[in-house]
């Protein structure tokens, strides 16, 4: 089931993704249940928005595919997910903006799956993990190339306003082990691979974040990203499309005055 | 004027501190001003609460304080504050106990002024920071320091649920440069120095912060700590001290089974 967040008139709602329509919902999905108002609204009279609103925390993980950690100049991964942090204000949704930044002159691409949390979680087992999780979305975790290698910490490098687009859907019943990622940057393919080159899999993932932080429905844990990364300029469109789940677009633009 | 957020009976308000009492507040003061309801509750007869709601993020200063930088092993501090994030979900109050995480043999105190953002921020310039500015809480960036050395990223060593005690009130008139801070474990002095020590100032750090991220109301800066850092083990009592806010003191507790 694909679920959206999306506005029509000014009005915020959720929907379910049915043929090129969304089936409208009561309310919030994760809060309020699955229960319909009858209404449908076609998909192309819809702006989608960021599917999930993140109470607390993006949890980011660095380094989880092998390639990507080649191409950065590492030798092999981190035995554990090496976490980091995004802020919920860099949050924004399919075909919004991506601003660059006056302080950056590399901001890149990253492609990666996204964890929707659905439910408190602290200490949940691996093999438990699937229960904490309400489905799955595309992200982008774009990050000043520049600034991360010249900040010590990552945090600003990845905080920046506009920095997490997500979106279009949230997919509740996606199969990680048959998703391929794929990011295009004005059309042109950049990062393609399986889903499964991921060195920490999903339920270990939020097995370990759960291990450091109480995560809250809404959270978002991205699983990092593969080989192909690169800088993103003022005018073109960046693009991660994971099959079953849906590409996310967005333009790129410069820094604002 | 000192400003608290407490619970009586399970029912959680807002008041502003008038000798031993508190004058109850209408509402959140953030967003609802400062009506009272005309009712007095006895301090005494108050638990205190963290006194602000991060909606979205703690923001720390790494690295602010010269004698601190020095006795981490460091040399000048940088040039610009280095910022970190704590999740919200890190945040306790006032009496709240401190959990050691089984995944860290050394956890430090370190006693901080925090800033308490009062409205939405977004390139906020240094002189006109105090216009963001709610008040002034004490906050302990508490730090499992073993990871902190281990880990590439700072998130994981100062993101554990607990790792943020904040409070016992907010001080919207507090005059940063006439503070000192101390804190001490079970009654014995660790850091005591004046709030002028720090590198970049209150309003610089806003400034820096908010050309980074959008700040929202209840989130708040940690300002740095200075020389003094240590460990903190079960059964110790870690109390900070701003001179002209108040004393945040928390017992620390070995791991949950």
């Amino acid at each position: 089931m694909k679920i959206a967040r999306f506005s029509t008139s000014g009005s915020i709602r959720f929907g379910i993704l049915d043929g090129d329509d969304l089936v409208v919902l009561g309310g919030d999905p994760m809060f309020q249940g699955l229960d319909t108002t009858g209404e449908r609204v076609p998909l192309a009279q819809a702006t989608l928005l960021a599917p999930s609103i993140p109470r607390s925390k993006v949890v980011g993980v660095g380094r989880n595919y092998v390639d990507h950690v080649q191409e950065m100049g590492g030798d092999t991964p981190p035995s554990e997910p090496l976490l980091f942090l995004k802020p919920n204000t860099s949050v924004v949704g399919p075909g919004d903006t991506i601003v660059l930044p006056r302080q950056s002159s590399q901001v890149d691409f990253e492609g990666e799956l996204a964890i929707v949390i659905g439910s408190i979680a602290k200490n949940v087992t691996a093999d438990r993990a699937h229960e904490v999780i309400f489905g799955y979305t595309v992200a982008n975790d774009v990050t000043a190339r520049d600034l991360q290698r010249s900040d010590d910490q990552w945090t600003r490098a990845k905080g920046f306003d506009t920095f997490c687009p997500i979106g279009p859907f949230v997919e509740t019943d996606f199969d990680v082990a048959s998703g391929t990622i794929t990011t295009t940057v004005n059309g042109e393919v950049k990062q393609s691979g399986p889903l499964t080159d991921m060195v920490h899999g999903v339920e270990d993932i939020v097995a370990y974040a759960s291990s450091v932080f109480t995560l809250l429905p809404g959270d978002l844990i991205l699983t990092g990203t593969p080989a192909g990364v690169g800088p993103i300029r003022a005018g073109d469109v960046v693009e991660v499309t994971i099959s079953g789940i849906g590409s996310l677009s967005n333009p790129v633009a410069a820094p604002r005055s």
